[in-house]
């Protein structure tokens, strides 16, 4: 948490400002959308367009099936948006990211904007518009645009407030995660007051899993091995069992997090074969452990307790390097670490 | 929720009052203990110890694993319970169950108590004591206990918050089930203004799984099969599964949940081989479908979204049994209920 980054907040009076001074307003959310990115947007975007203004998400990529249910018609693809938007919009808002490395191929129809806004919650944001809203401290970026909402008077009815309880309870993990706040509590108590039924949402996202990705995960688990005394948790997804499961990569979403999940296990290693010499690796730590640091020792990155990189070798290689190297960082690592 | 059982409740104010008169007060949770059995007793009885009450949670069988550090030092076996309170108690609490029968090995020492108190959210509950506080549309027992602490002035402090935490984080499937409401995030945030750790706490409760459980889980996911057009999910642990992975019944907890969160499934069924000739069937329905039914045909109960029974027929049988009855449930849903 960069103190930088929040000093350099603009007011979201001035951001409520700029939004009521444009009349077309466009969306930026990051590639490869999460329940926050797509949430956030979505909410804001409908509000924008309930208080009057012309207002789009812009994406370039499909949405993942089991968040599709939070675009509302809000999201129009980037060549369709510079057709209509030749010039760009009154305001480009870059929403849940703060880089345009994070939009590439609508960095054109962003810059076009006359004016620009950025709202997130990444430390790593750069302030590349002109008013940011950047806040660490937000576990997700659903509860800033929750505050916009209300500084701005912008109206929050069921189905806004629907996408941003979606928004915060994804990027929280359904408040579990170190992120979640009594702030987040608040602004659900507000969301539910709008009327939104939680468990309807929570069954769309959580309970429409592919048969493929529990064939995978059975696979993966059945060959999972124990390391370092059984303080770490190591497995790999083979091209031969995505085949075998009709599944594809996409498909291990979450899956190391599982294999932290086990008892005594202060690691997780998740390997992917990507091809017969590119193999890559996800790690997650439970409490003990900087998988940052391994990752790093490989040209990849993340943070303290989840990161990844890519080496160029074969499976079993790997296989065999990553674990030394997980068991040389839990060798000072107190013993009963759950 | 009967609405009988919400009207004669006791006020909260006199049920702090028979707290307060009662030097001695014993805590009788149901077997069996989940997050909230163990979570509200230990927290109020954490609260009535810092009150100057002597005060124990009576318990007659083990505590799940990742539920041992709610005990807090609170817990006694009955055995030893009887032997220091020969006479009972100045008052017997049951919590978050108000059947002498959820605490079968208890009723005498329950019963020898000079006055009586029940707390519950459970709508089946008898009112079997003096004072009685039944609210089914509580979330959890653990948010009656922090009305009661509230009301009569107890002490909460950050261990006491944190069990209260854990009662209602698990009773809500972490705020994501249809109990849920904003009252349950309200009192999130008073327990978390108390100092809670909600990232340590979910990790004790969570990411403490057994292997064992994983490869039961990989071993059971490998042979599930989709019946009535996808829209049901039908499973069986055998007693060979379990010698398998070296697991045992209990880690099918969770299983069958899981298997409801597929894609386009309606109903799942999860079948337990007990021995040759008795199989118990775990059933949840989604959105449609009412498992109950099926399963009081069968000598079984529970509610509409997740039901039992017990067949006595071997494994095939019964799956070709239930699987056709499962199918004849769905027959009149309609075709896109996810």
């Amino acid at each position: 948490v960069t103190k930088a980054a929040v000093k350099k907040n603009d007011s979201m009076a001035d951001i409520a400002a700029a939004l009521r001074e444009a009349g077309s307003i466009l969306l930026f959310p990051h590639i490869l959308m999460d329940g926050d990115a797509i949430g956030s947007a979505a909410a804001l975007c409908l509000s924008l367009r309930a208080a009057g203004h012309e207002s789009w998400v812009v994406i370039e990529d499909q949405i993942a099936a089991n968040l599709a249910f939070l675009a509302h018609g809000t999201c129009l693809r980037v060549e369709e948006a510079a057709k209509r938007f030749p010039h760009g919009a009154d305001l480009s808002l870059c929403i849940d990211c703060g880089e345009e490395s994070r939009f590439p191929a609508r960095q054109e129809l962003y810059r076009a904007g006359r004016r620009s806004v950025c709202l997130d919650h990444h430390p790593t944001s750069a302030g590349i518009a002109d008013l940011n809203y950047i806040d660490p401290a937000a576990a997700a970026t659903g509860e800033i645009v929750y505050d916009l909402l209300t500084a701005g008077g912008l109206p929050l009815d069921r189905t806004t407030a629907g996408c941003l309880f979606a928004a915060i309870a994804t990027d929280t993990g359904n408040f579990t995660y170190s992120n979640t706040t009594s702030r987040s509590h608040e602004i659900t108590v507000a969301l539910m007051d709008c009327g939104i039924d939680v468990n309807a949402i929570c069954v769309q996202l959580y309970e429409s899993i592919p048969l493929a990705k529990l064939r995978l995960e059975a696979a993966v688990f059945a060959e999972l091995e124990l390391i370092a005394d059984g303080r770490a948790a190591i497995a790999a997804v083979t091209r031969e069992m995505l085949q075998r499961c009709g599944a594809r990569m996409e498909d291990t979403d979450g899956l190391v997090e599982r294999m932290r999940s086990l008892r005594g296990v202060q690691i997780a290693v998740l390997l992917k074969e990507v091809d017969a010499e590119c193999i890559k690796a996800a790690m997650r730590a439970k409490t003990h452990g900087d998988v940052a640091a391994i990752a790093c020792r490989h040209g990849g990155g993340g943070h303290v307790k989840a990161a990844g990189c890519t080496l160029h070798d074969n499976l079993a290689a790997v296989r065999s390097l990553l674990g030394r190297e997980v068991e040389e960082a839990l060798a000072g690592a107190p013993e009963d670490g759950d």
